[in-house]
Parts: C-alpha cells; structure tokens; sequence
C-alpha cells in the first residue's frame, strides 16, 4: 500500500466539522476557532513496548492513542475540536490501518473530534497525536489554583490499569476488566467540562496518583496529605490484588486517566451531584496542606513512592 | 536525566509570545488566536535513518524537525505562530539534548515561533512537531486553485538536498555546500507570506518538484509540462553531478523545501520583483495545461519519475 493510499484510508472516515475549513490533504489543516475562544493544546506519543505491549489489539492502540490526549484535555476542561495524527509503521498492512482507524475514529466520534490532518513515515511503530480543544478564556483547570485546605478528589477508581499491566509483566494472564481499563482508557471529558468554575486546580492521571498531584503541590506552591484508605477500588481490584498490594498500585500505578482535582472546604455537595448526574463515582480521598511534602498516610505506604518517570 | 529535568531544559529556552496564556508545563498549553484569523496546522515526523542518517549533527536534526513544519506553513502562506515537540529518544543524553535544542529553537526564534508544549518519550529516535499558523481567512494558499495557462515558478535552487543524499548513500564524503542543504533547509516563510493574492496554487517541495506537482494537478483538476532545462541549479550542484543526472535530481530529488506555485499570465513581472525584493530566486519551469497528464520536457527525462513515495 502507497503511503497515499494509506492517507486515503484515514481521509474517507474522519468526522466532518463546520469549523473546518480544509482538512486532510493539503499542506496545512485551516481551521476557523469559535470567536473569543482559546485553544488548549496537548501532544502525546505512545511507542510499542514502552507505552503498550507489542501484542495490543491494533484497535486499542488506536484507541489509547487518542485517549490519552483526550485526557489531557479533560484535564484543563477544554471541549474537543481537532487533531492531527502522525503514525510511523514498520510496513503498512491494511490490516493493523484498519484497526487501528476503527479504535481511533471511535473514540474521536463520541467527542464530536475531528482528524484534519498528520503524517505516516516508515518507521518502529509510534504514534504521535496533537490534539486541540476550546476553552472560554479564564476558565481552564490549571495545575496551579490549589489552595491549602481545599479537599482532593478523584473520579472513577485508580489501580486497575497498573495491576493489568503488573499481570502482563508476570506473564499471567491479563484480568478482562483489569486490561480494558490499560487498553481502552475513558477519557474524562464531560467531568472535565464540569468543573469549570468548580476545581481550583486539575490534572489527568496518566504517571499516578502522587506523581500527577505532585505536580499540582509544586505549581501551586502547597503540600498535600492522601489517605490510602480513601483510595477507591474497583471489584476487580479487589478480586486480583490483595489489600497491602492494591492501595500501592492505587497511590502510584500509571495509566488510569481519571482526573485529580481539588475543589474549596464547602463545596463537597457541588460534587457529589455532580458524581450523581455524569454517573460517575468522584471520591475525596486527602487534603492540600501548607508546605511542599507529600504525605500518603495510612496501608504502610513509602511516602516518597512518586510514580513512573521515562528515563529514570 | 530524568524526564522533568529534559523538559525543564527545553522550557527555559523556548521563546514567549504575547498570545501563549500558558506555555510548557502544564496538561495543555493555552493560546489565544489574534481575532478573525484562521489557524494552518501541519505534523512531520522525521525518524532516524528514514529521514535523516544517523551520524548526523544533533543541531541539524533539531533544525530540520522545525524547517520541514514551517516550510508546510510556508506553502500555505500562514505566519508562523506556535509548535508542540514530541522527543522519542533511546537514552537521555545532555549532549543530544543541547545540540537538538540549539538548532530546533534557533530556528524557531529567526521566525517568532514559541514552541508551547510537547512530549518526552523512551524510544528510537523520532522528532514529531506540530506547527501552527496564522493566516487570513480566504488568503490561503491551497491546491486546488491552478488554472490552465498558470505559469510554474520555484523558488531557490532543486536538487542540492538529493545530491548530498546521493553522495552519503554511495559512501562518499558530502558537498559541504549540498549538505548543509540537506541538514539544514530554508523553509520559506516570507516568500509564502508574499504570494498571499499572488499565487493561484502553491506547494513546498519535499518528495521532488514531479511529485509534489501532481498534487496540485489533481487537486486543481488540471495537468502541467515542465521545461526540465529551464530547473535552476546551484553552482554546487553543477560542479557535483553531470547534465544528464542532474536534471533528473532536479525534477523528482525530495528535501530541498522550496516552494512549487502557480501564478496567472501576465503576472510574471510582480513575480519578478518579488524575487528582487526578497533577493531569492524564482524561476518559471512550466505551465498549467488541460487534461491530467504531468510531462516533463527535455534531458531525456521519464515522465513518470514521480518521486519518492514511503511504502512504496
């Protein structure tokens, strides 16, 4: 297949918006932002055996691809609009394209997201994905907005994807709700929305619990207490993992995507009909405190466990 | 080095821009477009030994990741506004780091380009950036617009990049003079900016004039004849590389990132003084005809060579 087959391939299936104006196949995507919106802009890459295992289902990849950038835009509250997709293959079988395009374009459809444009080289299999969303000016979730005193929250449950990935790594066999939460993240996009003037600070949890917070603490200048106890757990978690293992993958396992956010003393019912109304569990699990430490209390957990870096 | 301290590296140099809200560092960067005006966004990928060999320069490789984008801004017309960088490196060398970075934001600085964000990963070497521009609505410079008894003008010179890819995949030492056209190309933004209303259809060159022609062909519904003696060359090129294989070098070489337009008759004077003005060369090489067919005229040529393509 000719890389501009391949294009082709991808073209036919992308969404249609009204805001753009030309999308795939000229030298630049032109698009046409809502009047007085600011873009938030977020870029992802996942490459085969670092951030996936080489047998993933050529849907998944093309899926968590997507997602994961998703994410990041939940993360500030930003709307999705458009993306672009640059995918390096070893060979181009039409097979892993198809795949691949039916995970990615899945997603990108749930949200109304639209593929304008990208690159395909010969390459080790990588994707790299931009993506672009609109937020009101003054209203996205920034990392640097805590304040001491502010409850900490989480959405859904943490964990699952670290002990699915944690199976994996054994050589066991992978637990079917464990791997859809590593291989099909959801992004949180909706929670996200909602917390526009709700959240004083947001981030994604891609690196883990502490790592993510942490970088909350530092861009606003706090501390931050977590009680291990609080951490939820999905049934799976629980059935697969025992409980001193468990509130370690919660409190540092990557690849979750739930989002960490911090809201005001006082403003806990806001959430809690929030939780009620997206369908979605959202959970105070600690407390930003004066200071710079990071403390996790409770299940015998090593405060300094900060998560996964690349390179360390 | 871990992965913070990398993007810390980048951070600290990345130039500031008025309309960057929040630049590196935080789930999405925020940008707030100039009112009214479209945004052009472009993704390249360039990965070692595809794109680029592996003993070159880590400067070369940080400018060349940025000129490929710009040079898509370029053929558009945009003006060069912000770009995201996604860094798969093997190991995290301080070396690499600096060199890549050096040229990648000496670039980025000759054009006010504030680079807003990105990733670092482990991987094979790959450099993903996504550029954006800003452009005028209805001034886009696009594809589809050539019309019958258009003249064919390039900008530069054609062939020098391919030359020094020839020379290094025979083993033999580089032109310095053809080499620094491979590693360092000249994307051109200003003579893109100045076709605004000028030019009926343009694109920049990176697969070779004969390939990147035919998109404009069939975009525009039209096909082309090329004067292949009339392809500019550089005086490296002629001292390098004998008549005959020259010109085809010059007609289906990629990598040399000039600017491929067409202009109406009777407009050749303004493209003259252009050419003055921003003292670089354009010379006409042909002209839009009717029916599909891309012909290539004179030095023996074969029509068909129709330039590189990846899977092919």
């Amino acid at each position: 297949m000719l890389e501009f087959d391949l294009i082709a391939r991808i073209r036919q299936r992308a969404a249609a918006r009204a805001d753009v104006v030309l999308g795939i196949g000229d030298d630049c995507a032109l698009l046409a932002p809502a009047p007085g919106m600011q873009l938030a802009v977020t870029m992802d890459t996942l490459n085969e055996s670092v951030h996936f295992p080489p047998e993933t289902a050529p849907y998944d990849i093309g899926w968590k691809s997507l997602a994961v950038n998703l994410s990041d835009l939940a993360a500030m509250g930003a709307q999705p609009a458009w993306c672009t997709l640059s995918l390096s293959l070893p060979d181009a079988r039409a097979e892993f394209i198809d795949g691949f395009s039916d995970g990615f374009l899945a997603l990108a459809q749930q949200h109304g997201f639209a593929l304008v444009g990208g690159d395909t080289t010969r390459g080790p299999l990588s994707i790299s994905v931009t993506a672009q969303g609109l937020i009101e000016p003054g209203q996205a979730l920034r990392r640097d907005g805590a304040n001491v005193g502010d409850a900490i929250w989480v959405s859904g449950t943490l964990g699952d994807a670290a002990a699915a990935l944690q199976q994996w790594q054994a050589g066991m066999p992978m637990h079917p709700a464990l791997r859809k939460r590593l291989d099909r993240p959801t992004p949180r996009v909706a929670l996200g929305r909602a917390l526009r003037g709700l959240a004083t600070a947001c981030i994604d949890i891609s690196d883990g619990l502490l790592a993510d917070l942490s970088h909350i603490c530092r861009a606003s200048g706090v501390g931050a207490r977590i009680d291990a106890e609080a951490l939820p757990a999905s049934d799976a978690l629980c059935a697969v993992v025992a409980k001193d293992a468990r509130a370690r993958l919660q409190a540092s396992g990557g690849d979750d995507y739930e989002l960490c956010f911090t809201v005001s003393q006082g403003k806990s019912e806001a959430v809690l009909a929030l939780a009620e109304k997206l369908d979605l569990p959202l959970t105070c699990v600690g407390q930003i405190q004066e200071g710079s430490a990071l403390q996790c209390v409770g299940m015998g957990l090593d405060p300094v466990a900060l998560g996964y870096q690349h390179f360390a």
